[in-house]
């Protein structure tokens, strides 16, 4: 292994410029007139694992974006990494609040900032990276890998899991490593054990034919903003910060009084982490401390409104029509088709009659938890410690990944998720950014990882699938 | 008589290709890219003012559009009319629901259809007719008359308190005519006695530096939306309709039985309005019928609301900021400068301090309420029998025209109103119309009201100011 990670540190600056190209590329999958910048990200990504020496590199067409897939496949008897990650972006908007243009990388004290610099391409490219050291200098990899780098993780990944029901032959394997998340914090790496699942849902309310005049007409019908905000209220309660969807908390797994005891050691700065995000206080449901509340407690928040008039001024419009885009995150063991239910059926009841109402489901997600004693986890861990000098810290994470459900259901296959990116990240916000520090160090714990799960093979200190 | 009467009839179909080229020029004033048509519709309507005979005509500049001034003075001992209206427009958008060019004006079925038929070039229009049929015939006019035509009604009459402030002597006069607004309903005209005022509002919250991931973060801080919909709901009671602003209704003048029982008489079809508005049901303040809160209750609204995610499909974004415009209509004896206060400092109290909160004062406007049984009032009420062979209802409107408020308190002189727009009008809406027999039904009984004013005077049966 020293050869590889002597390859790796010599390198390290064709990374960042190679990475730089990869970042140019404007591949926005919510926004239609970017389809072809999807497109020729995938190209790209599979021209880039192409290079580094993988095999069978395909670009598969699907309903949506494509999805990338390429193996290498020559070690017979060991384990199989399925190596999951997306190449498509979030929109940049708003766009004047980014420093310097999100397509453009830029390179400030040690870190690069661009559109999916985190998220995910950088984290895509530090593992390209390190199956190229290994092929590179050992012309061969201790275990068998494939890529699956999928173009549509950032609209929900739609078409996923129909591609994996019906590739399940083809993406079988005997672990899942994912890198989309941030690391614990600064210096302090860390593995996933678990992900929130989601329920989004868009509400519509009509109150009239077309906007009226909020004075000839002020008084005569119900006003769906103020209807809006009536019905939202009563999602979530103001004071206590508990839903109050009746049901659903009925399916939450309680937090345990280990796992709570283990998060209360984690070195979490609650004033430095309130200061990061700019709030005058953080707030949330009472009886939780804020890890947990984010780790490991379902919420429900609101993500868009619009109605009305909008602009610079005053215009007095009282208008026909209010939209809101609301979502729930939800943990292990609720479901998001049960969620969604209960959410529909409580909406439903509490808008009044002066409003027609439509509710749309958008996306869903499930929850998902790892038992974090398995020995992947602890190859992982190994892995980690090499590459960063230091022992990672386990921790849940907030978002959703729903595809690491979807492996475990459909292929049977457990995930790691060990992420670089960093708390602070602006993963879906301006000014999008990677510490080139982490996504070095990075690169050489990937390369220790192959290393690691091949090893935990052959001395055969575990019950393996398959 | 006869004869003014006579030439109006006349020249019935050359008024309508006059008023053609005046609703031509896209005198839009809330688009700065519009300023030179909003000049040119100053220099129109004084061309027209001009030609119809009146003098001393000027297009005279302020900080903002110019207003047009003309008068004929020519009466020594009669009372002066200040005629009162505006000659810029409302936007157009949404441009593609326009059936026929906005400013291409198409008569149909009796209608004509273009920005400003009636809002409020039609209406400025007809009087200026009448003026020019009474010096035509009669060679001199009943009594004196000033026009007094603005271009920033539709932004607020921004500088208009300012200059009327500033030439109280030029302005001087014995009551105000404005033709504004519309009649009571299709056949039945009305004068209108009452209008409401005005507080709008914009409020920002924010919550966070930037915008954060929903799934990363959702659950440490605040949702400013949801914080939103906490505040909006407690300024109205979303089952009785009431506001509760403390002190809101302090100074709301009673409706007095009398006036009930007079608007009881009016025919309105509460159906039809519900159906006309494509409302699933009409709904307001408890204990009132729809004209009565209309016309003479104040109301909460939410004008525009705007936040977060609001495109296609699905962000799980957890937005920094939030921003709503509400306003308050206010009818006779509230102050908007009071019901500001009040306002501010309920949103002050009931905002949690989780979120940084900044309320901007954007327009503010008395409410209006005349005695109906002045002399002026009869004087136009006879005048419209005569020129629509049917006497008027006496309504009030939900609307406001601060500037009425403004020449009753810095000139001292009533107003009357006396529109002859629908209230289908589409006034500040795609296809706005004016129906062809009401606007000449309105040129002859604008005639008539020269001489009925004229009148009052004459057999002495009122105490006239001055």
């Amino acid at each position: 292994m020293n050869e590889v990670v002597d390859f790796i540190n010599v390198h390290r600056d064709r990374y960042v410029e190679e990475l730089k190209e990869y970042l140019a590329i404007p591949s926005i999958s919510a926004l239609p007139q970017h389809a072809a910048d999807v497109r020729r990200a995938a190209q790209w990504t599979a021209d880039a694992i192409a290079r580094a020496g993988m095999q069978n590199v395909r670009v598969i067409d699907t309903p949506g974006s494509p999805v990338v897939y390429g193996d290498w496949l020559n070690a017979p008897g060991k384990p199989t990494i399925l190596f999951y990650g997306h190449y498509d972006v979030q929109p940049v908007d708003p766009i004047n609040l980014w420093t310097t243009p999100p397509f453009e990388a830029s390179v400030r004290d040690g870190e690069i900032y661009a559109r999916g610099a985190a998220d995910d391409k950088g984290q895509v490219f530090m593992h390209i990276k390190a199956v190229e050291a290994h092929l590179q200098k050992a012309g061969r990899l201790p275990l068998n890998i494939k890529f699956f780098i999928e173009g549509e993780e950032e609209v929900g990944s739609v078409h996923l899991d129909a591609f994996v029901r019906a590739h399940k032959a083809d993406l079988a394997a005997d672990v899942v490593v994912i890198s989309d998340s941030p690391m614990f914090d600064r210096g302090i790496p860390s593995i996933c054990y678990g992900l929130r699942g989601l329920a989004y849902f868009q509400i519509d309310l009509r109150g009239t034919a077309s906007d009226l005049h909020s004075g000839s007409l002020g008084g005569a019908v119900a006003n769906p903003e103020f209807i809006f905000a009536t019905v939202l209220e009563q999602m979530k309660d103001k004071v206590n910060g508990n839903v109050r969807i009746p049901g659903f908390y009925d399916d939450v797994r309680p937090l345990s009084e280990a796992e709570r005891a283990e998060w209360r050691k984690l070195p979490f700065n609650e004033t430095r982490y309130r200061k990061d995000l700019g709030a005058p206080k953080l707030w949330g449901e009472k009886g939780y401390s804020t890890l947990e509340r984010v780790w490991a407690r379902p919420t429900f928040e609101v993500n868009g409104l619009l109605s009305g008039f909008t602009g610079e001024g005053a215009k007095t419009v009282l208008p026909a029509v209010a939209m809101a885009k609301v979502s729930m995150r939800l943990v292990p063991d609720q479901d998001p088709k049960k969620i969604g239910d209960l959410f529909e059926a409580f909406v439903r009841k509490v808008a009044p009659r002066s409003v027609e109402l439509t509710v749309t489901r958008m996306q869903g997600g499930k929850p998902w938890m790892a038992d974090f004693d398995n020995v992947y986890v602890r190859a992982a861990g190994r892995a980690i410690e090499k590459g960063f000098g230091k022992a990672p810290v386990f921790n849940r994470e907030g978002g959703s990944i729903p595809v690491v459900s979807t492996f475990q259901e459909e292929l049977g296959v457990p995930s790691v998720l060990f992420g670089v990116g960093l708390p602070d990240e602006n993963a879906h916000a301006p000014n999008e950014k990677l510490d080139l520090g982490n996504f070095h160090n990075g690169v050489i714990a990937s390369a220790y990882l192959y290393d690691e799960i091949a090893a935990v093979t052959r001395s055969g200190d575990s019950g393996l699938k398959a």
